[in-house]
């Protein structure tokens, strides 16, 4: 019997209201957009539902239902004690998974051989079994080649590199420049937040000693919050991802890739002379994942920026809860087909060029950093 | 700030794959559905990604991620056992909502009517505020009814069934003639099975004396299972819900609303004679919701029953997870906004007709039910 439903205790859903569509008010998008204006619709049939139910009510049994809205928002209270224990849970499994994390770090970066028996692999005899005699003489070919060949593989080369690759979310975010850094790249873990610490998730970036940058460690904190809203406490659906904070990269002298020097030729348009200057600025890299768009609480953040944290969000929570625990299975695509529900949404084509009326430019590029294709949003720096 | 990640640790997945399709067997109507071919086509693509990584690498380095596979199986047992953990955290917080839900349960009844403090609601301040003054004489003429009127509402009437109607996974289950019955029901509960016991839930339905049976409690068990398969252990998600059984309801004489008795004209074909017969079919009803589809490990389910198990089992989990808990919203509808998560799959039009070549037939209808509207089919019995 092969028919089940699944209680999916870590999925992942991303909550992203504008604050306007939270206050009911209509933005001009949203008359325009048939989907949006169709989302408002439910919004505001679920809204005089509402209000037609408690309004057709006696008051006697309007006021016996605000009781049960009260009890209710009792129950958030002990619901979100509950998401604190399963965080404690979470933890306490952490130190359970962790010599297997060990162990897997070990044999990637070549420090064990696993023995005969650790690498044995059921479906290998079958696939061997099913094996056609010519196939098998190949492979005998590519082995003795493999022999034959002095410097033999340590571990498992690009290990991590690779899953960067795989995986949509992240490869959306790897440049061509990344990838030579991303080979050093050993080990990712999960750290959860102490129990008298604010609710929070670090992933950690452990790199062997590189030619790019000093840092051994790269970290980005995921802040967690867990407990309801006064103003809108039946929102509360249990932990939600609120904040995020990178780390300064050390970057050796020349290996910064988030960032590319430009020259300008600047033609002064009333006289007609031409200087050249040079210029710094962002460029598309994995690493600015680590430079996140600051959450302010007195400054609205516009569309885009929304957006892109609410992507980096995102690869946070795939990270810990998919990437972390199960990358042998996104190295070899095992996994990938499971990951139909964590679903990316479409990317608006944005404005990608800068304006700059004032003078004419050439931009020529110069430094290390290859230029990467234009990037989606989320990886931009803004 | 509004933008945040939820991590739903109680969200809901549906698994439903064919033994053939697991199997790597393609069927002919996959073959001639463009979804279904795509569906295989990308679970194709993602067995040879992972084949042709496999095929790639140095025997060497092949077998090192064999050993990270089975560090991986490990990885799925210690997971099974977290999640028993989250279920007998679910059965320590479930007494701690007990008292709440109790509460409930009596202001519903009207067993106890809440005192003016326990009725408080913030936003009435702000709806009376706002109100204009002529909405208000409306509500105080409303009011004045209310008092003239001798029979007072006792708790909140037609609780449960507000929330039937209003919830469109329950409300096409939902027939005419269930109404009067559901009126009965007082509370629904959700008990958990205990530490020592397989893993399941047992949803209880609570009726107060009625003209209808005589069961004071309906009760539907689904079981789970939390274990990883021997054959395919990284599929594991999380305890998924693996067969259910419902329980037999005691119906007074004629008020079995789960079948129908039909007259059939019979004409005999060769001697022109006819005869008039009558039969009991099964009738579209919520109550068929206690006589679900058995499953069993010989016998094959068809495409329709497995759907309509599916889809029983999504309700299941719908009751457990957000009805239960979260009941005065449904019924206000506070909460309807917040379901597209559960989104309901389209139905195909079944063939609804008996096939009967034997014999010509009319059928006329007889006995206390009503003939409810076609019914998608999960609420058919098969």
């Amino acid at each position: 019997m092969t028919l089940s439903i699944t209680a999916e205790y870590l999925s992942c859903s991303i909550k992203m209201e504008a604050d306007n569509e939270a206050k009911g008010k209509v933005s001009d998008q949203a008359m325009q957009n048939p989907q949006a204006l169709a989302a408002l619709q439910d919004k505001l049939d679920s809204v005089s539902h509402s209000a037609s139910i408690m309004d057709s009510l006696p008051k006697s049994v309007k006021r016996r239902v605000n009781a049960l809205r009260n009890l209710q928002v009792n129950s958030t209270h002990i619901e979100a004690k509950f998401y604190k224990e399963v965080h404690e849970l979470e933890r306490k499994y952490s130190a359970l998974y962790q010599p297997l994390f060990d162990k897997r770090r070990k044999v990637v970066s070549g420090e064990v051989e696993p023995t005969d028996e650790e690498c044995e692999w059921q479906s290998d005899h079958e696939d061997e079994a099913a094996l056609a005699e010519d196939l098998k003489k190949k492979a005998a070919i590519e082995e003795k080649t493999e022999d034959a060949n002095e410097e033999k593989p340590k571990g498992i080369p690009e290990f991590w590199l690779t899953i960067f690759r795989s995986v949509d979310m992240l490869s959306d975010m790897l440049q061509e420049h990344d990838e030579p850094i991303l080979k050093h790249l050993h080990d990712i873990k999960v750290i959860f937040s102490g129990p008298d610490q604010p609710m929070s998730f670090t992933l950690e970036f452990h790199f062997e000693p590189n030619e790019y940058f000093t840092n051994t460690v790269l970290t980005k904190v995921y802040k967690m919050k867990s407990e309801p809203d006064a103003d809108d406490p039946f929102s509360f659906e249990g932990p939600e991802i609120i904040d995020c904070e990178g780390c300064e990269i050390d970057w050796q002298k020349g290996k910064d890739v988030t960032v590319k020097t430009i020259k300008k030729k600047q033609k002064h348009k009333g006289r007609g002379t031409a200087r050249v200057i040079t210029k710094q600025v962002p460029n598309d890299s994995f690493f600015n994942f680590f430079n996140p768009i600051k959450v302010s609480p007195d400054k609205e953040l516009d569309e885009d920026s929304e957006y892109t944290l609410a992507t980096d969000f995102e690869i946070g929570h795939f990270f810990r809860e998919r990437i972390v625990p199960r990358a042998v299975l996104y190295f070899t695509g095992e996994a990938l087909e499971d990951d139909e529900s964590f679903e990316e949404e479409e990317l608006d084509e944005g404005e990608e060029e800068d304006q700059d009326d004032e003078e004419e430019e050439e931009e020529e590029e110069e430094g290390d950093s290859k230029t990467g294709d234009p990037q989606p949003a989320e990886c931009k720096q803004q």
